[in-house]
């Protein structure tokens, strides 16, 4: 048994739930905030027996890794909008740490 | 020492607090939410030597485990309440999910 | 790699925060309850390469030891304040309970 704690972007949080819970992986979510941009994120907390740990890495890697996404923004904003130029710009999203810990034993009551 | 990551339901989390004041246990309490019912819970993190963890198991499973309690709920709403059956109906409450996990070292400034 | 529970009060929350930032050292916060006195405090997730353990340490403990401090109060209430003689009165500041966690694996996706 190991206990997964993941800490992802809250934007990730919602699509992770129910991957997991389609999964039937048993999930606790702890609100949480980031150091640097303190920034709103969410630390899930994921029991999982040994031969599933690869399998929940996967599963939090696919819906919660860093990407980047294009975001149309208007050049300027002083421009009247209906002819602003909207350039794609791009940002980076997402973005999950994992700290896979032992557990010395595990009960449910 | 180990660290108990004990979750529990919110309903348990006022008795456990008090049974563990009571029986000199330190803990840090934890909002958390579950991810099937997205139910309210705590998670308890509870710092403890080896010797206590049985006896600190014992008290949350005391006031925290699963248990069925009955609910008296009238038969039908449409029926005037004054005349209506209450029939006591089972529902479950309470569980725990508890996680033992080793401590490297321990410190308190 | 270690993952570091540090238990703080609220008060500390942000010089630490400050602190690690310039240590460049990534930190994750939940906010937490204490169960004796029902204390906000806050709980740091710290996840550190083995070798800077003692230096994190030593941060929390510079930052977020329990501490004294005085705290000018007017010696009785009905008297009007202006000629009130302020005693200093110490109080007991800040505090810490920090966990060191082993870690089997840590990603970041
Ligand atoms: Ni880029
Ligand atoms: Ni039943
Ligand atoms: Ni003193």
């Amino acid at each position: 048994m190991k206990l997964i704690m993941a800490i992802i972007q809250d934007k990730d949080s919602a699509i992770l739930s129910d991957e997991l819970v389609e999964a039937n992986v048993r999930a606790t979510k702890l609100p949480s905030t980031g150091g640097f941009l303190r920034a709103g994120n969410t630390t899930f907390m994921i029991g999982v027996e040994d031969e599933r740990v690869d399998e929940v890495l996967s599963i939090i890697k696919t819906n919660c890794e860093a990407r980047e996404q294009f975001v149309a923004t208007p050049v300027s904003m002083d421009v009247p909008l209906d002819n602003a130029i909207a350039y794609p710009m791009e940002v980076h999203v997402g973005g999950a740490t994992v700290f896979v810990l032992p557990v010395d034993s595990f009960y449910r009551f």
